[in-house]
């Protein structure tokens, strides 16, 4: 009762692999109609290529991105490239009728984003379904959060603290296209905010209706040269972007994203305080999803809740047994199960973001850069 | 060996009977020239005073504050009462030449400190001291913290977090005075940012120079009068306030102080993220500061210090043996004691705050409700 | 309405502190129909004792313990000494009839236990009353525990996991009298294990009825003399003892009590699994009880309940406000108001623990050491 | 330069999917000399065969695992099936000449072990070698643990504290075979023990010399039937097995397993106190190590080490970057990469347990049994 379904893939490196693992791995872990088929891998770099397609057990190859758009198989095309070619990649395979799941952030710039959101909406039309990989939402903790809320176990939400700190930009870090702002867009902000912006907006189910205040500063300015001992060159993307916001609804939020927080490795958090209760979440401990409710004085407090219940945690049925945890990858692997069964006409566990939803991210991310740059709160109205 | 030091307090409600044990105390766990003589409290509520002049052990009571200014022998007034009476309250004694150690914070209002500092500055040229009771600065982890940020083993500050979490503001709890702008002036901000404020200056050792953006926030706006059965009244303080804002230095710096969090009761936290090292400190784990040191990828992490070691950690040979750990009611004690070396000639474990220092905090507290107001930067050389 | 009570001690070391502060402290933050008076301070140490006395304002001092049975104004006395005293000072003080008060363990040995649970028993038909200091049964936590058992929230008790770890005891730890058999008894047995016992016996409400096997360990033999360069002494008590156990009700139990896991400073810590529920305690995050309740796989797991909301929490309505958090000297101060109400007529708010029941922790600790020594399992129906 | 490696498989469950996923995924993750082929699957229940056979690509699929020792191209023989056929099926495959990689525990029986110990011995000469799935010793943190032992960072080993808790074991629990004592051997203790006595031999290297006491206990003894409404059956085996030892260097050690402790779903925990240093890990924070070492009394602490770090931390430089944590079943795939190595003439990353070595850890849960049921020490060498 399975169907073979052909995908292809642009890039190779770790969003290459992630992606890779995720469409190799889905279907020995969730039962799907569609049965991934890996049938092409593009990437520039041809040397690297054909040992990378035999690893991860591609059937084709190819140094041309564009061939993806004529290969009639093809059904859906995957974007892990970096943020300045999204555009023109996720546009030719929209045009040729492919269904298109695009790395995170969806685009370096907003009128990127813009171009992308309106192409997508016009494919809708065909029936053309678009993804966008924040992976995050799909870690078991975030879904059940995602699940409470709705429920109302925390009523109306009053404040969102979001971070996403990091530690390995300090000075001593090599000069790579990370730091500089032509190729890379912006440093800590469209790679950690981007993700910890989407996760405050599916939780809360609100969009952002301003930006009160921002700061965006490049600490490091020089960086070692790679191979060129004791040369150095210009590092000007922001090491650290933080901004203040409102939800349409009333809450106040608060985002951080900084690569120079020592002692915190990949901590994507984020805490949400409701009327009725508390919760958070930390991917350094993504198992986990703390929760404190109200109302019970004298026993009442943070539960640590490990959420790999199966039957009472999302996707959990389909690991392993309680508390045998799972990991980082497997937040692309459920979100392939979730692409995969909106392709077969299903519904997936939690909501997935499409181009329209990222576009609005990114607007959220502009500004936030329009805030820092000119000093004063602008509201998102203004932002199109 | 040891000289009586008599001492007046005005307040017998939290901060009276914080104050009482603190001067109680004192002298059982620390060395002291000065022995403080409890001579007399003063207070508005004549009928609770002389029980709590008997239980706390004051000699003498009365419920005409300016008393005090002309009791010779008394040397020192310590001022525990509602922010509003701080500046007059302040300026008797210190035109008496009276000692003052005053509550936090400073004032209610900006000119009200300004006044307070101008005065205490001319009463210092007759060797008066002014004193503000940020107690947390005397948690020995506080201290500890500040002495290691002084010895170079963070580097230099980069981000600053600091937060004043509560939860006990919600719509049930009825109108009190906290609650009505015309008496206490601010909601959590002067509250809880107050303290946060000070604590961020104490570590980094520098001033804030802007504040970039900032959101006053009151959620709650009618509550049930006590007493009157479903009635209410109006609620008119902010319950939340968050700000970004610059150090001298270069750092960042995020604030925000709220009573609407629920799951954090006291939660009075920092964190410095340094080029070398980051710390953090909560205070409902007092006895607890972590830190953790880059340039050991193998073995390196976040650390728990218990600072309870006597002859390691500040204040704690004064105290029980190690991890026999101490409470809130001990900044106070440390900071009594602190206050008796200084009025002794001797240094204190770590600098006291007077009124000049409290005046730099206001500062940033009224940048901090500009910046929301006009919704824009505000550089704290706009600040008066 | 209150009353003087005259109260003696002897011991001005560690313990006589901390008993002298209870006294003082007590009626400050408890209301008492006793109110008790600092009499007489009694120790050998004649040169520190003026001081100590002037310090803690104790009226009288004196080298002679045995006056204090003499003293008829003397209602109560508080025993702070070595255990290898405490069952002569305790027989005389009985036998004047004076209540008696007395630091744990009860005694060094089982037959002084013995002697001085009977001498308790007779002396109650006087209406002479005993108190053993079990301080750490009067965290607040720790009542809050026993409530909850009490109430049935975990259900039948399955395990008890009791561990009281510290660190000081390292080969660099000069020799002092704790690590001489002939003065101490013992090691960390009767140091520790006497508290986990107690703790454990006390909240499970049932006897040990068997210990199944029991390991008693001298890793330091040889200890650095103080003052005397090079030289070294024999340490011959044990630095750790550990032993299995079954209750009467069939729980299983496990004790461990040692002085050399690098680590743990004060790590007494205890652990209870039931049909229904879990909770656990250590007493370096002394203000918090963990509770993780069955039933709720979906949100469920490990609470951290901060147990300082007065009206909800045993004690926490004398202390301060909610998360402002109290230290290890409170145990004794909320002891020393739970003695004034037993004195005055009324309940503790936890049970005390008297001679008789201090016997049966030490018939615990007799069996375990006699299983250590002989290999094989006892059942305390063999200890007499 | 790869060569095929033709493996065969016994067991299609929990253990089945484990391994099938470890033998798919190991190579696209680590460089290998040999490529493993998934070859053939042998099971029982023929229906589910064919469906397990596609979704994790074996080639063949068979009812009869004997077949498995008559296919020439199998150079390796994994069984993943219940104890009681562990000994029939390794000795045909040994004999076959096959290498045998068996789930643990060894066996159900010492006297199973036994045989299997010796036939491997005999095999070996041959040039066979045997493998057993002891997967936890090669979770990161706990491959660091056992480095940092051996380069002396915690010193003389003194205290060994190991648990294995969870939390499914209640009596609403249906009847399965793991309940029943003639199917499974024995409950938590082969289950549990089995890992955690291996965990503990394997970092503190040495062997265990005593077993000085313990207990074994059935708390539930009847449990529904499934499938049969109101109906209950004999539950015989132990809920929880703990027991005391000590190790041949003189270190003392406590193990406990159970079923039935609330709160802890996959609980297996260690902790390691040294004459240096301790350190401690559980697997519910599967990626943390945590570390204190001795000497700084005024920074020291607990640390906790994120073991994720590539070029820092076992195993991390296959999988992602810094503190994109890795689940339960990567600790399995780093067991193939590391049996491959073996096989391919390498070291592993740490020593691999073969039959010998898991006949020691059998040996030890035989000793704590007749511990627990002639209530007396055992000695090791008592048990052949």
């Amino acid at each position: 009762m399975t169907r073979p379904f052909p995908i292809a893939l642009i890039g190779q490196r770790f969003m290459g692999r992630a992606h890779s693992n995720a469409w190799s791995q889905v279907t020995r872990f969730f039962d799907s109609e569609l049965q991934p088929v890996l049938h092409t891998i593009a990437a520039r770099d041809s040397e690297g290529l054909a040992p990378f397609a035999r690893r991860w057990g591609w059937l084709n190859s190819t140094t041309d991105w564009k061939r993806l758009a004529r290969e009639d198989a093809v059904e859906l095309v995957d974007i892990g490239t970096p943020n300045d070619v999204h555009r023109e990649q996720a546009l030719v395979m929209l045009a040729a009728g492919k269904h298109v799941a695009c790395e995170k952030p969806l685009a370096g710039t907003l009128d990127d984003a813009r171009a992308m959101a309106d192409a997508a909406k016009k494919a809708a039309k065909k029936g053309v379904k678009t993804f966008v990989w924040f992976n995050y939402r799909r870690c078991p903790a975030v879904a059940l959060a995602y699940k409470l809320v709705r429920e109302g176990r925390l009523g109306r939400i009053l404040h969102v603290r979001a971070r996403y700190l990091q530690d390995w930009g300090g000075p001593q870090t090599p000069l790579s296209w990370r730091f500089q702002k032509k190729v890379a867009g912006s440093g800590a902000h469209g790679d950690l905010n981007a993700h910890i912006v989407d996760m405050a907006r599916f939780l809360v189910g609100e969009e952002v209706s301003e930006v009160h205040g921002a700061i965006e500063r490049t600490f490091v300015k020089e960086r070692p040269l790679p191979g060129k001992k004791g040369e150095t060159g210009k590092s000007d993307v922001d090491d650290v972007v933080l901004f203040l916001a409102s939800f349409a609804g009333g809450a106040t939020a608060s985002f951080e994203a900084t690569r120079l927080a020592i002692g915190h490795q990949n901590d994507n958090g984020i805490e949400l305080n409701g009327e009725k209760g508390s919760l958070r979440f930390s991917f350094e401990d993504m198992n986990v999803l703390e929760l404190c409710e109200g109302g019970d004085a004298r026993t009442g407090g943070w539960k640590r809740i490990m959420c790999t219940s199966a039957g009472n945690h999302p996707y959990a049925a389909n690991w392993w047994p309680d508390a045998h945890v799972i990991g980082y990858e497997h937040g692309f692997t459920n979100m392939a199960a979730d692409i995969l069964r909106t392709l077969a006409g299903l519904e997936p566990e939690v909501p997935l973001p499409d181009f329209a939803d990222a576009y609005q991210t990114q607007r959220v991310l502009e500004a936030a850069l329009q805030s820092a740059r000119q000093r004063r709160a602008i509201k998102l109205s203004q932002i199109k």
